[in-house]
């Protein structure tokens, strides 16, 4: 048998063997109830959700399996807490190969692992050919928030600084890249990563981070501005401090894009007390995925909900969110 | 705007509309970070997750909104969890009607309603058309268990015996009638709905609730079958005492279908002490998800991991799993 077929989302035979064969041991799952029991060490809890739906499945630096993985773990550890517990649910077309299927869920096992994660339920269900596209994976994932930690943008105040963790642009650039068979030198790959084992580097050297998120789908504009709108104060970013790899600027100036608007799956945007910005940077800047981090900008009191890039050429600009859509399915 | 674009998925201003306007008003969810912050009264908690694909969409009873708000938290009541907390995930195709959506969210904010669950996170991506069928939705669920309660096929003991609560193979024969354009006298509807109600009626009386199980995907056959296997013993059913509902009955002679096999979306099988059989049956009746509730059979030692059905006319029958593939895409 070297395709998936309809009977394997059955909830028969087909399906008990496949996730005693290949789900059970890859994530370490055991017992076979509705529902995995888990304790948790704290009663405030994390709690997030993300389907992935990258096209192609297997891109530079990684496929949609570390992905669903480390873009959850991210969404929890950007919310300040300490990620715990997955689970898993894929749709698979009718006819995927199943050593796709096994690499895939080896990327999974394996990011979880790197990120100390664990994954504790899962559920597939297969459609008919045509009416899907491969494989598709929704992972949600919970985690503790440690003590009184809280993260949102209302925290945001007047002479903030804002860091970033790391290079902008690589995984947009990479799916792109992939998708339409094209290579760039210096050659592009995707930044997905997890993120929790920095933030907790971040929370060594300072309690109180007001706002934190990892702008993937919509890119850094569409993060800051999201940040900028909730905290109805101007968030001011200087263009000359964004950490940019050649590759992307190469890639996008050929293909009109702005890296501003690219997505990426590795990195972090945190908005802290001036006072701390730079203990928090250094610490950044000695975990391997914050090698490049930077301080990129501050909070002013306005113009309200606005974000302003101050140009390399001296000029300032009104960044917005991204409208429509730049690059489809590319998480 | 009538259809779902890409841009709905995109992370950008399309999808922010979309949340804003119809998901976070439905679901009551706040706020705009990566995660939801839960309180969870206990530190033991029963976390799952189910992909819905059921096609068609809409059918006799339901649509694949509250089937899938009602699936996860049955997972979890037949857990012995009292659900909480839910995410969604959705996979919409490019073009989708907006108003076949809005009829979706409509029906999953009344079923979360209904269960008395919280829709706390969310996420939405959008495929190109032809590269999705529809829509599908995933839902993970968190609950609690209270005390020390631990439902597992391993507390499952030699003269235990087994309870249904309620008709079998109606959602299946429901979904199948609306596929193929049938119509069957009497009707027959699915039975989605949620299950923890007619669960804390059965803890109010009996805080020993061996093992339980709704017999969804692969049907009743193939739910008894995983309890004998997992528990290593043997479970007798009379078929008897099988509540079949009429239009099943007849629906299922015509079609040449097992209703032992067909998928359910509203009952659970219980194990449970022989002395406390009666008393929870009894209190399952009282329920409006139980007034078919009916003792099943009994657990004996031999043969293990075997199934045995005493047929209305004498006879012994070996049941076995779902083999294959009897009604691909039923949830």
């Amino acid at each position: 048998m070297d395709r998936i077929l309809l009977g394997h989302g059955s909830g028969g035979k087909l399906m008990h063997d496949l996730i005693r064969q290949y789900f059970s041991p890859a994530f370490g799952i055991e017992g076979a109830g509705d529902s995995a029991v888990v304790n948790v060490p704290s009663n405030r809890l994390a709690y997030t959700t993300d389907s992935y739906v990258v096209t192609p499945l297997f891109f530079p630096g990684g496929n949609i399996g570390d992905l669903a993985v480390n873009g959850t773990v991210n969404d929890l550890a950007v919310s300040g807490a300490v990620p715990l517990f997955l689970t898993v649910g894929f749709v698979i077309e009718e006819g995927f190969p199943f050593d796709d299927l096994k690499k895939i869920i080896a990327s999974m096992s394996n990011a979880a692992r790197k990120a100390a994660v664990k994954i504790v339920a899962g559920d597939t269900k297969v459609v008919n050919k045509g009416k899907a596209d491969g494989i598709f994976i929704n992972t949600s994932g919970i985690g503790v928030l440690p003590g009184e930690r809280w993260i949102a943008a209302s925290l945001i105040r007047q002479g903030d600084k804002v860091i970033i963790s790391g290079e902008i642009g690589s995984h947009g650039v990479a799916v792109m890249a992939e998708r339409n068979g094209l290579t760039f030198a210096p050659p592009v790959i995707s930044d997905t990563r997890a993120l929790n084992g920095i933030v907790r580097e971040m929370y060594d050297v300072a309690s109180d981070i007001h706002f934190m998120r990892d702008p993937t789908r919509g890119g850094l504009a569409t993060t800051l501005k999201e940040a900028a709108l909730e905290s109805k104060l101007c968030i001011r970013i200087r263009e000359q401090s964004l950490p940019i790899p050649p590759g992307v600027k190469g890639a996008c100036g050929l293909l009109g894009l702005d890296p501003l608007f690219v997505a990426n799956e590795g990195i972090l945007i945190a908005v802290v007390k001036a006072s701390d910005a730079e203990a928090i940077t250094s610490a950044m800047r000695k975990h391997e995925h914050g090698r490049h981090a930077a301080i990129i900008g501050e909070i002013a009191d306005a113009p309200s909900g606005v974000v302003l890039l101050e140009t390399t050429i001296g000029g300032t600009r009104i960044i917005d969110m991204l409208q429509g859509e730049q690059l489809p399915r590319i998480c």
